[in-house]
């Protein structure tokens, strides 16, 4: 889970601010760390842990002058927070200098890695954007761009939708599945890829078109193209993007992420309707669902939870006592709205259950005669992996319980899931053309020890 | 605007701990410095600019050990930010060490300081609080905690709501007027006084009742006693406490925070109709006074405006074209929610205009067929001088403009401010027993300039 | 032990660079905290823990704009090394603005804070630099500069040289004992105060002449004038300065420290002749001494012991098995020319003798047949009171311990002091005009429990 | 210029400080940035920019545990300070986990990166290090440590001594012309390698012996084992080591640092005798040199300038008046000691020119009546391309001007330069065993545009 950008500006000292704006409008989408490189007289880039408002500051930007930019934002995998993971990743090659930017997950990277080491190749960190550049730069070689990410698309599995700074060629890319979204628009400045069209408006730019899967797209001397380079006969769209992911005001491939996730509460209360008082989202991934929980059902939709909006990275939970204070920092329940009063709460999925338990005690203890609980996808039975951190099949609560079960550990009077078809539904995409793998256990790719689906 | 807190903590190496998590829960009084002073074989003092999560970490928070804490957050005033006016002041006197949380404002501070100097004093920041602490241990050469408060209670003019530590006693006092809010709870640890009922909900304390106006509450050797000191015929609550300013899942003297918003939401419905498709808040500032809206007139709540989570204090906008970007950054329109719709606006206030004006534009351009704006209070026409940050006379557009030509200014197809009777209503305080000097401009003390209702 | 400037420039963009400059050069005083307070449009202090290098850079000095400033480097003391005791201390008063910067310690501090305390003031901090401050405001409520300094000096007991900003006037002031320089020099830009001459040729001014004891030097609008406030019918200047705390380009009260030290040396050579091959000082506390030594005495002068220059403060020495490690890491010998060799070691004084023993010993390891050591000062028997930071009596070697004693502790061959005669000599200031407390255990000034030599 | 080190320790927690301690007395060769590898349960990095005691604290060297280790500092050469370019270069490879400190420079850096280029590698600095770790990778596919390491001395040009940490292995390795030295020692903890002595002495270890040009220490499994793997007829160890570069304490290839300094001073005496009253050194490079003209003179060694111990990087010295001070901020002259003296100033070289004319100079003003300058080495005619940042050969004063016109640019009253011959005498190794490139500009190994002496 990163944010990826690619600016083309024809004022040079406006890129990195255009930059730095539209990945500030992508922080949902990776808070770990965060670079810009631009391509100038050379090509220069600059990376730091944090946010995006952290990491940069105005005589930073100001240094990167250049028509062609980059940038990335990375989301906290476990363990690994390291500035050497930070992108873009920028490194000399024959072909000059080439500048990554990758959002995805690569199935086959130590294979890859292997391979490349058996040619006495040495790497400088353990990321997939490391592998990348070295074949990258194998395959410009002998080919053009164009050619070598066919290559490329050849030899990676996985998931990767790519920005590049090639020289000073502005590169997007998407692998043939499309698992994770690109798009491109038009600014008085210039041009603009972006993982998302939020990042677009921000930028007071036009939405174009979403880049396609197996599609690449190339800035060069201010021109725009794009080239078909993967076949693609199914396509792979992560369902998550739509169900959390992506921000509500984004559109993807077509889709809006806030009708989608209305169409979800609206679909919830007409398979799973709750006799209740109130419908309450659990804040914030829950708010959309639910008010289309309440404007399909009816119900009043009145807050039961009100959320700390200072809880971020560096908060500190010390000591044992401590730690059970925890969830009443982060949320409080609101006494007078569920006092006495049937309360129904809205979230979009349920991992591992263990804040839902607590977010359900914590409005019980409130006052509430009744705590339902509706979910806005099917349960989560698999892992990913094609870039979203869902913790292991073990630590997932519904790979090994049923939904019974789930509700009794979560102490809800109710709990119902969005089925598969009403999500599907939701969305308006064909299922063929959706990653539903987390959802399924079946997998567009093959990923060793997993059921693949080969979609054809 | 500030926020303060008092602790008295049997676990001597809890209590410091048991500060920062309530101090954190009233973050949003204020995000300019935070500090805790605790008493403990010494009185210590640790503050620094920023958030509460950002000044204090593990060691510090373990260096603070005693049973007796007071703490403090400042909101960020024009110019001044500086770590001298970063609160607790602490201060050794004949008494012992004094340290002072100050949330209010004193209208007569340059008198007193001048009195003080004719003295010979010296002066090393430039606030209230030191001109307190220097008061205040000079009275507690002849009187006790009691009487010195007493005397202090006549001497100072404006509001102020103080959490003390004077030795190893925690004291909480309100002024006779209460303008600004201070309540206690109890919890298996021991006491705490707080700004708001939420940092009690925080540390999983129980409310127990909020300190009077003119009353004080002091927990020494671990029991609490409560002291009228001042006699005050009339209260002054701050209404903008309830508009505005505190967190929706507090309750002040007796009134919940988030029912005072959806009455007003409620209000305005049947004051201002609309005759519109949707309901959308200004986020966050109008959303519960919309869902309120939404209820009453049976108009969908649906979102027309997403508001971008990471922007804080350290954004920067250089240059004068990313100034034209700054907006879009905050926030950005929902499209699809709003195109071809009627929609309406709310939010909790208009000061000066600029931003509402924008707000109407950016839901305009994405598609809105009509925009149309409520406000959930009267008129802002007077400056606040008990605490309350709200530039000057001139830059208020209701103190010379009419709704009129306010709605001309901001561009909406239609504005109404809620009435000041349906504020009262609101809220359900006796009219007599609020201040609301900044939308009359009647002043429940004298400021020089300013017309006063003595009320009695 | 602390340094002090004041600086008078015309022009007032380049008064801070000045201050910093000459700070820079006295930052042998002092490397625990730096600070300079500048009167322009108002009166504006900075300052910060650590070097002067690292508290100030190009912007900070920017901003200090103004024709008049002083500064302060702070000695680090025992204990409470804070941010709070930082000088120059600024405080507001009736007479306006007030910075003090301190050099020395009141040997009735105790007494004066009580006194201000029964009268209900109070205190930020725990320096005698606020006292100061309250006293001087109190008596310019009804004096001038000169007489509210007369009145200061007769409630001050101790040591006391300050460098004042009154508003806009700098003001330099030296006790009637003189026991810590204070110096002043004119340059084209305008006057400079400061504790050391090297100070003054740092900034290339011209050295004028010493402040003499009880002598107050006031710059006010450019004009710089003396009045003797004072009177001191004896001096008692710190022979300490002499021995080891100026810098040997120091000339204070026309007594040049280098030509000092050099004397020590030849002096020592003729009271304590030494049959060794070589003559080398213990980095660089004795490299002076050394010089005069191996002048007098025709034996070679050639290094033992070579310094890391890299040893700071901020140097780490964990665990217990690296601790043994910590005296090779400061100081190494010189094998090849110790080797079979008689050895005559000389250092400025011996305080407790844990560190001469090391270094007798790494000599000793490296291969010397015989280490033999000198000392450039008479044994210390007895603590100051007056600003040198000299442990306790109890941890002096020599208040307890003959010198015969101290020989065996430090395992040398042999040891000799020099005699106090030799001493007086070679400083060339009258007995009576020096204070010498440290090795006679006679006090020029009443402390409590120490003996007074009332010099009348 | 950088130092290396490599530590065995049978005390894994304990590595980490060796190599800290070992570095700290090596930070006279680097002073830009630090760095440590251990390798444990895996091989770990840690460095960063500044000082050795700036880069570590307590926590971050208790992280770094296990058996074996390198370290570095890097000398701040012109342009990129980079924290990319700090070393040791950590890399993972087919061999495993790889990395190298270095110190030396490769003239055909720019071939060999070209040359892996054409293969499609990818280079993330732009260090000769990140070149080497390619080609020692290669190499280790198919061959053992010496035979890695023997190929790799063909293929590369220049000097190059290294610290490896091949997996657990602990790897010395000096080029065949020995440039730069390397010596090993052995403690109780286990062994250390480094670039001089004076490390070994500060972790309390035995010299054991320098390692010889073209030889390989390994430590494997806690055994040390040496193998010359690298024939060498002529050695070119770099003369400037000895002159200025290494701690006078240390001995390399045989030759104690400090004698020859000391025996440059005699030779300059006997060569170029001058009749003064005073001899002094510019501190601190002259001197060693100037304690040995003295004792060679028999004229008296008396400090004629004092240096501020604290001039440091982080010193600024804004604006154009303020560039004027610069000197005397750093040196001060001692007036009393030069006043109508015949003072013998004594460097240890002259590179530009500019600092001696300046320091002539000061003691010219502070009152001397002749000041005559003698240079402990030879004039400095042509640029240095193995590791020693000495400016570009248009810098040196001396490669385009005679003695008589550098005396006359630095004003000195007279002016002479140690001999060739005197020099190579005092060091007292062959002139075929020494690089003396930069003083007769015939080089050691091929550079392209430079007259090559081949030694054979």
């Amino acid at each position: 889970m990163c944010g990826v950008i690619g600016i083309y500006c024809e004022d040079e000292s406006l890129t990195s601010r255009i930059a730095y704006f539209s990945l500030f409008s992508l922080q949902h989408r990776g808070q770990e760390s965060a670079g810009v490189a631009v391509s100038g007289d050379s090509v220069q880039v600059y990376k730091g842990m944090g946010l995006v408002s952290e990491v940069f500051d105005d005589s930073t930007l100001t240094k990167l002058q250049g028509n062609s930019a980059i940038g990335h934002v990375r989301y906290s995998t476990t363990g690994e927070s390291k500035i050497e993971n930070a992108q873009p990743l920028l490194v000399k090659s024959k072909y000059g200098p080439i500048a990554v930017s990758h959002n995805g997950n690569l199935v086959n990277y130590w294979d890859l890695r292997k391979e490349l080491e058996e040619d006495g190749r040495v790497f400088l960190t353990d990321s997939d954007t490391e592998v990348i550049s070295h074949l990258l730069s194998s395959y410009l070689l002998d080919y053009d761009v164009e050619g070598a990410l066919s290559i490329l698309t050849e030899k990676l599995k996985g998931s990767f939708t790519l920005c590049l700074l090639l020289d000073d060629k502005v590169v997007g890319y998407r692998d043939p599945y499309g698992f994770k979204p690109l798009c491109i628009g038009e600014g008085e400045f210039g041009y603009i890829l972006a993982s998302e069209s939020c990042a677009i408006d921000s930028v007071g730019a036009e939405f174009l078109r979403d880049v396609k899967p197996g599609e690449v797209a190339i800035i060069e001397d201010g021109e725009l193209r794009f080239e078909r380079i993967a076949s693609s006969k199914q396509r792979a769209v992560c369902v998550f993007e739509y169900i959390y992911f992506a921000r509500p005001d984004s559109i993807i491939d077509g889709v809006s992420v806030y009708e989608t996730r209305f169409n979800i509460g609206r679909t919830l209360a007409k398979e799973s309707p709750a006799d209740v008082d109130i419908i309450s989202p659990v804040p914030d991934s829950g708010t959309t669902s639910s008010i289309g929980y309440a404007y399909e059902s009816g119900v009043p939709y009145i807050e039961a939870l009100i959320k700390n909006r200072y809880v971020g990275r560096t908060f500190i939970m010390p000591g044992q006592s401590s730690r059970e204070l925890s969830v009443r920092l982060k949320m409080n329940a609101l006494r007078n709205n569920v006092r006495d009063k049937r309360v129904l709460l809205i979230d979009d999925s349920i991992v591992r259950g263990t804040t839902s338990r607590r977010i359900v005690e914590l409005v019980r203890k409130a006052g509430a005669k009744e705590v339902h609980f509706r979910v806005g996808s099917p349960p989560i039975i698999a892992p990913c992996y094609f870039g979203i951190d869902m913790s292991t099949r073990e630590e997932l609560i519904a790979s090994s319980k049923k939904v019974e079960d789930i509700r009794h550990e979560i102490m809800a009077d109710s709990l119902a899931y969005l089925s598969l078809s009403g999500l599907i539904d939701s969305v308006g995409i064909d299922e063929s053309d959706l990653c539903l793998a987390c959802l399924t256990s079946e997998y567009p790719v093959e990923v060793p020890g997993e059921r693949c689906i080969r979609k054809c």
